[in-house]
């Protein structure tokens, strides 16, 4: 883990529990079992602790899952838990939208509590 | 219900509760006082234990319901049963809207606390 | 009342509190003060106990105030009261919304308790 | 047709052809074959010649539609027809747009050419 | 007060507590500072005791302020104080909307419990 | 083709060129490939000669395609091709939408002119 | 006229032939039948010839209709000319949207060729 | 901070708890980082206590951050700390929503209580 | 060329020009002097000869994208190019949305006429 | 004007006429009477004929008018000089969208014919 391109700096409000949301319209990974692309939104919302997320980072990062064949459900869970992981957060919240397969879009919802 | 199309995978990330959502927009079954096709859209919201529904399987299920004359309700409270039982999550919801009729369109929704 | 040409059928689900909803956006009634028609949208929504409300006859039944003369509040009032004494829900909600009558709008709402 | 309720005023601009439109989103007739109540929105477009259509005497002729079984196709011809007779217009244009009976929603469109 | 042009009608059901709301989106007041006019909606909603707030006197008392300089904040809170003293409500709630002025638009929501 | 459901009535006004549009948001057939459904909006737009389309018997008849194998392109063509050897109409135009397969969405526009 | 407050300035590229449009979304005048306020957006689309139209003073010329009795087809004529007299523009265009009145609404549009 | 332009007003209900909520869709400020302009919309939520902030140069304040190079979370921080420290009022909370860069839009939530 | 993964197949109805159109949300490139991915849209209209495109293996070509260094610009004329080239239409339109880049977003359009 | 930021790359099919259109909607100058920040929306479509326009030089130019005094219609025609000298297209065309300054919303549209 210690190489994902997510960088941090440091929170200019720490004594203040507030709300960060970013939303990536722009997200793609490959279905593991199809090997046909899927396309999603990826929202982050979180309260930092000591630091926030840099933006640039998270689209390299989030770039990172181009080409990996990888499941809804393992996406939202790997990017929560990278997130913290790098950022340890009061709280943080990772939902994914996904546009339709065979006529069914799907969301999955998960959340961290720090 | 052995022999429902059902299939499920191993929930990646059993640890956590997080909400999985997949929302069919094309389904379709037949009234049964006049023998007219139905059009609804499906939500379905669960919390996964050990189980998740694989999408395909999903898909499969519901176009079991093509030519089959049933009433809104018992379509919604079919789906959260045979579901329940594939699966067996920690929480489950079922919420179906219904093309308008006659001027009234309708939606069903229905809860299993697990 | 007990001509009221509301139907009921068995609730296919009595062990399961689920919440049922039918919108009519095609409602007609008529001010009871200018004689011009009002023209509405009744959202029905409830939690059935032993019967469901047949839709083809609440049709019928919001037909009936056609050529009546009467205001917003008593037509919510009185939907309200004739649907739970002909299906004793568990819980009942009616919600009336109007078009705007000199620039008003209004959305009038009331809830039974069973 | 003398006794229809259209009344008319003098054209302000009779100089400069303009066109006026006027939309009703709650006209209501009955179906000729099954009673039910029909709902849809008349827009009424035209350039005057010496007259123009009074709004208040206008909602006064459609109101006079609310009982009568009548289609679809003869609504809007006759709309026409009778605005046409009792305006004299340099151009008339009716669209009528019907909401869904069976699934099926419906636009029809008349235009005449004085 | 005594004078404000605002009726009220006898609650047709006063053993229920259900809200009515009525929005004009067609409200007008003036600006003291600078003397242009301010466009607005104003949604009332309410929970009657014993009376009814009569529309056309609404819409009548709403006039009231068309010519009027006043500010945003007092505007909502003069119609809350009269339509509390004429009505005695069981709750009651008022909600203006401002169209932009500069860049910025405005909603004061201001409450009364009876 | 004299099997087809499709009933036609006496056009009211035949002296007038006007256009009648009927929009079927309730479309399904059956992909001749993968055996799937494929769900649609049937636009059908035409200029009458002598006769109109009956709307109950367009309904049946757009049924008729529920469980059969058949290209969006056929369909199309197929529609335009029956409706127009049924009513004979001064033009007609067929509109078919379908919703996405695999991301991709489709509409198929066909025209006869009489 | 010569006291229209109604302010020109150069056109700063006459040259060409370009379009401006100016939008106002809160215009207000009195009905010259009932007394009430009617509401409307006035849509100013223009080929400048020398001169351009001040902004500032269009809206203040605007506001001299919030307390005139005029038809909606008089004050769309009214604005044309107006502006059509102290511009002198290549080419203009008046489109005023009003408000519904007992559920109907209007839009008049009128036209100036230079 | 003493030379902050904010300005305010005698809040004209202090003994209502009411909210004042003011959104300026015209927010522009400089990444710290790129030197490239950030557009946003502010929207600004309170309970007045003694004091009201006053439209006109809540404005100008905003167009202070014109040219400044400031981060998405510092705007919110200070826009909140500075407003606190000028009206004390009972509760303030400070939305910033910000158009996409890379892909990825954001909104920060801040919030005081007094 | 000869190796494009584009499939035809036979026209249903030759004798007929009608429109076909298909519209991709899901295409994906990477922009050639960033190295960043582009998001787009793609649709493709065309009037059939003696060959339709078939839509999976559309699909297929333009997943082949998805990793190539290309310029808006050109993927809009190189489709344009190869679809023609592979199924010979009578007429054919690509029109390509991009999302934004830096606050700009981009749509490029190039026709052929057989 | 040598000094402009914009800069251009090779059409890369010049032997087609095809459309290329960029809307920036993050645009903001200043006005020249009152000192107050526009914002607006440029759209900017041509069809090019030896050059392109690069659309990180667009964005680096529209960001010039950042502190720039000048009205909505000097902009528009600058723009529209400033691309045509530095591209040279087939046909080009600016429309600017301006948000609302006292009620008035604004938009200017010029078109160049190579």
């Amino acid at each position: 883990m210690s190489d994902l391109p997510i960088e941090v700096f440091d929170n200019p409000q720490p004594g203040r529990d507030y709300v960060i949301e970013h939303t990536s319209e722009e997200f793609t990974s490959v279905c593991p079992v199809t090997g046909h692309p899927d396309f999603g939104t990826i929202v982050l919302r979180y309260v930092a602790d000591e630091k926030c997320i840099e933006l640039k980072s998270l689209k390299i990062y989030y770039q990172g899952f181009r080409n990996r064949g990888i499941y809804y459900e393992a996406v939202t869970n790997t990017i929560l838990d990278d997130l913290v992981a790098k950022s340890a957060p009061r709280w943080m919240e990772i939902e994914t939208h996904w546009a339709g397969r065979g006529g069914i879009s799907s969301v999955i919802k998960a959340r961290h509590d720090g």
